[in-house]
């Protein structure tokens, strides 16, 4: 209630500020019996790991994750599942210049106008390292699905340079530092976030998550669709504005022929013969492809000098130092999965539930 | 948790097909001692009626809201307030063709793959008719927020045909049959509207609202933000595609120094030079006018022949004949409103709670 | 959340007033598929009925319920089911004497001290006449629950005289109009209940519910134990001051080797030699027969005067005339029958939702 | 919703067996600027830490909490609080017999039938070590209530021995090791458990809990009514049966007349002349001392061989060995309060949300 937990059936809260001595995150509702190791949860919290290439946060966290309960001779047992991250390289020094201040573009404002005190520490509650919580519940996600779902992202535009979607090849995307799937592409992101980075400045990205192999009936029909649910879940990271489902903003400009995605029956099965949907209709899964995008803003930590002002009602000036991502996007990718991630494990409890096996 | 609520501890729940006997609202939580009469509620569905332009569907209902708890001598008592409006001109006559075939584009095969039944009448559950309830909920909603905070919707885009912001007047809206605020766009958008009607087609829309007035500190900070909220809310909506706050895709081309809103002092109060943010940072309100849009797809009950399939697994064609709305996101403004509303007085109540008066 | 809603993934939430125009409920989560009828659910409501014999409210109610929504051709849809009773013999007028004043015992004071404002006609929201609505949820509850699981109430104690257990026998029950397994407790109680009633008093009343046919499994291990959800079940009935289960308040007097029920194996299935755990261990149900017990205080509406103060602050003194219950504990037992069976059925959902079918 | 979470807006989620590494809490929706340290929270852990007398169990465990998160230089930011408890003296060895079989009485067989897999070292997630965070929990939440909330409990019999109400001093329950508040008592049931722990059986408790300076109107109407929510969270509680609020079960056997407070004016506060009620009216606080009890069942680890059946369906039977109380509810009474401080701040909250402060 208090908003930091996430789902009803598969529910997980999380705890814990960018500066204190350890993150944490405690996750409900996980079948009983499925094998779960420290390891599965660690392989995805090492892509999301900052400090992996120049275009990232130089922070050093390990980012290693212990499973403190629900687990029991390698299965996981039906009660909660407890994971504690310590934090390692916290240079709260880094932080004094802006204690008094408020950074345009931070959460620090709004905290400080709702509770009255804020942790400045490296943003505290808001820094995305909160965010290592989410692909480790992910994680745990991705187990309750099994391997029949498959739940993918990738960077699909950088500043003003987007992908060709022609050119859309998975396997590429592990071959580059931005989770690009548009070998073509890689260059011209290096040398214009290498610009954007040198200039002290960011940028923003859109990503998009692709989950194949959801079953048909998952979502709820008014107000927990699955459509309206990923749209929280996403539009609930860090720096995220925007979020569409399939066709998205462009079904705006669509007429309803060119919109309605028609059916065939393949064999025995019924197929569309297009995904403008993006695998929801009604806010229930139909079997496709369910498809979705999160733009994110630049990050707000920048080196450029922005015009603010202090706590005690002076204007001044700021210049964030610390250690930065330029492109925060790109660490987006594998929370914007890991949210997908949780939604459809959510979902598919709450259908076994009313709708039987 | 089956998904027919909303909100947390301003919540409603709702029930009803397009095609029983009438449909309803239970609405929790408001606080005690507010003025309220059904012509309060009344005076937003009308707005929503249908049958008001040859824009909008033809269907005729009065939608008539009845009062029938929660509200004692004109004020309300702090219990659940039940609302109900009775179906009149339901035509189930006009849904047999459709009974064993899935419309491509509606809810219909989700539907009957999720539950394995579905009410075929004018898309039962499924149907816009529901969102009546949600503009009564919302109507209760300003009544909370009260006369302070202001939330106002418009039709910024139809089809192709984008408004031009710089002519944007709210006095507009209610002049012409859109909703726009950009009266030199009128006659385009009549006449290009009125040549998809003519065609039996359908067309999409943006829609925007903005809610002025909001009090900062509404919103919590990591899942339950208030933009994730507004996400929810609004990609809820049928036919909803995108959401997006504040710059919303626009950010992802920003530079950190072009989307970060700076601050300056305005004598004894901080202000913002910029709204990129939406009035919203960290999840949570800052005093700024909150922006948010939702992308509405065409309808999908068109003239136009479609290929489809029937229940028992054959190859066929559709022409969904009936009442349909060319371009659904007209009707779709004051829904929009009214769960931003329902958004808001929810989180005013939740930050109340956890953060005083 | 703000308290009219009950149960889970088999939620429901009802709205009304005593002396309004009607009261209702909307069942969400029930599945798909089930044959439901507005008769299986008024063949549970004629049982709460009022005015059935000398021992309980004159008050003349036909409690008809109509089903709104939710259900298709005979079967729910998944879809939440709307349902309604209108009232009638509501003789608001009875309560002019006392709409300044509190009576000693009910809720007036409670609500006019939390919400400012009360409608005192017939008690308002704090009314008996809600309990209707429990036990049209439970008559769906017991429909998700199937034939397999039977759930029993009786009426054990009336002020101070207790049934004798060894004469327990389920189908004496009906033949009386307390409930009361034991035919030679009835003839007892007649003449006991015949003079608190011509002295215009009223009587507690114990009542005992027994769920036969519950599969082991059901029930969270820490904080929403089965017994518990029982527990806050049962205590959130009107009049109800105590709850046990199992052994209860017994359980205090034993020794461990004589509380702890042993097992034996029962050819290929574990039994347990007693019952004193009630049918639940650990929070979750084992097989057993489920035991709970609630205590009805005496109505607090009689005859016999008692003081009490007025909304301005003057000491006065009442009689509260009208129709009412001389042993509410009586009409408690339908609807304590119901909240077992509701809770049942949430935790069975819950239960296939966590661990599958 | 899988049950590891309690309360709506006041809200901790724990995790954590009795054999693991740890144990912890997360407590959600704390107001801000509240002061808080370690030493505030252990101070409660003290009172319910094993091994203060021969009386309770004597496992050694110093129960050192760590505050991780939602503090910030001495004071609540309003983010979640994240406590952390190490696991120390964990003997697993002695668990080894009783892994493939079932303790009557406990909850090892609900366990296995429920996720068909038990972490049977020490009880698991069923041990009573998860109340220590509890006390945990409700030490944050007695601060919510401030100075002006007072929350005492106390034993008030031990097997067949009550206490003489008409002796109960407050100021004596500290004084001996049993929170007796009545001092003749202490002679008796010093003899009546040494003699029970010399048997090597265990023995029920039953804790009365009083709650003063509760303002009125704490409590919902309908479903999460104050003393539903606090039946529930009794019952939740290990090894409870049994909840009443106010007279509670001698109600049954009260007239009408009898039970009813009545009031009169106390100057300008209108005064309750008894209290039946227990403090709580139609589901809402009163402003009277709220009085609930709660029924322990004896501890089922005991050394007197008791039968039982094993994980392949033998029949066998068992000695439980290991360190446990004779009498649980001992410690049961600062779990009891801090349970019942839990609800009372939680609902202090919601009523601020829907009511104002």
């Amino acid at each position: 209630m208090a908003g930091n937990s996430f789902g009803q059936l598969f529910r997980f809260t999380t705890f814990g500020e960018s500066h204190g001595p350890a993150i944490g995150c405690v996750i409900d509702g996980a079948p009983p019996r499925i094998p779960l190791a420290e390891e599965d949860i660690q392989v995805w919290l090492d892509q999301r790991k900052p400090g992996q290439s120049k275009y990232v946060t130089q922070r050093r966290e390990s980012d290693r994750v212990r499973i403190l309960s629900g687990v029991f001779e390698g299965q996981t047992t039906g009660t909660p599942i407890g994971l504690l991250i310590e934090n390692e390289d916290t240079r709260s020094k880094d932080y004094d210049d802006i204690k008094d201040l408020f950074r345009p573009g931070h959460a620090d404002y709004a905290y400080f106008m709702k509770y009255g005190i804020r942790d400045y520490r490296g943003g505290g509650r808001s820094s995305a390292r909160e965010t290592a919580l989410r692909v480790a519940a992910g994680a745990v996600a991705r187990k309750i699905l099994g391997d029949g779902v498959r739940i993918r992202g990738a960077v699909i535009q950088i500043g003003p340079h987007h992908i060709d979607r022609g050119r859309w090849d998975w396997a590429q995307r592990g071959e580059n530092p931005f989770w690009c799937p548009d070998a073509d592409m890689v260059a011209t992101w290096e040398s214009y976030l290498g610009e954007i980075r040198k200039n002290g400045s960011s940028i923003g990205a859109m990503v998009e998550v692709v989950a194949d192999g959801v079953p048909p009936g998952l979502g709820e029909p008014v107000y927990e669709k699955l459509d309206a649910d990923i749209a929280c879940a996403l539009m609930g990271i860090n720096a995220a504005k925007a979020v569409e489902i399939g066709a998205g903003i462009e079904s705006v400009a669509l007429t309803g022929e060119e919109n309605a995605d028609e059916m065939r029956m393949d064999g025995e099965n019924p197929t569309f013969l297009s995904n403008n949907a993006g695998g929801i209709l009604g806010g229930i899964s139909t079997g496709q492809e369910v498809v979705a995008r999160v733009a994110f803003k630049p990050t707000s930590s920048i080196l450029v000098p922005r015009r603010t002002v202090t706590k005690d009602g002076k204007d001044t000036g700021i210049i964030t130092k610390g250690r930065h991502d330029p492109c925060v996007g790109i660490r987006g990718v594998p929370v914007a999965e890991a949210m997908v991630a949780c939604v459809l494990a959510d979902h598919m409890l709450r259908n076994r539930a009313q709708c039987g096996p």
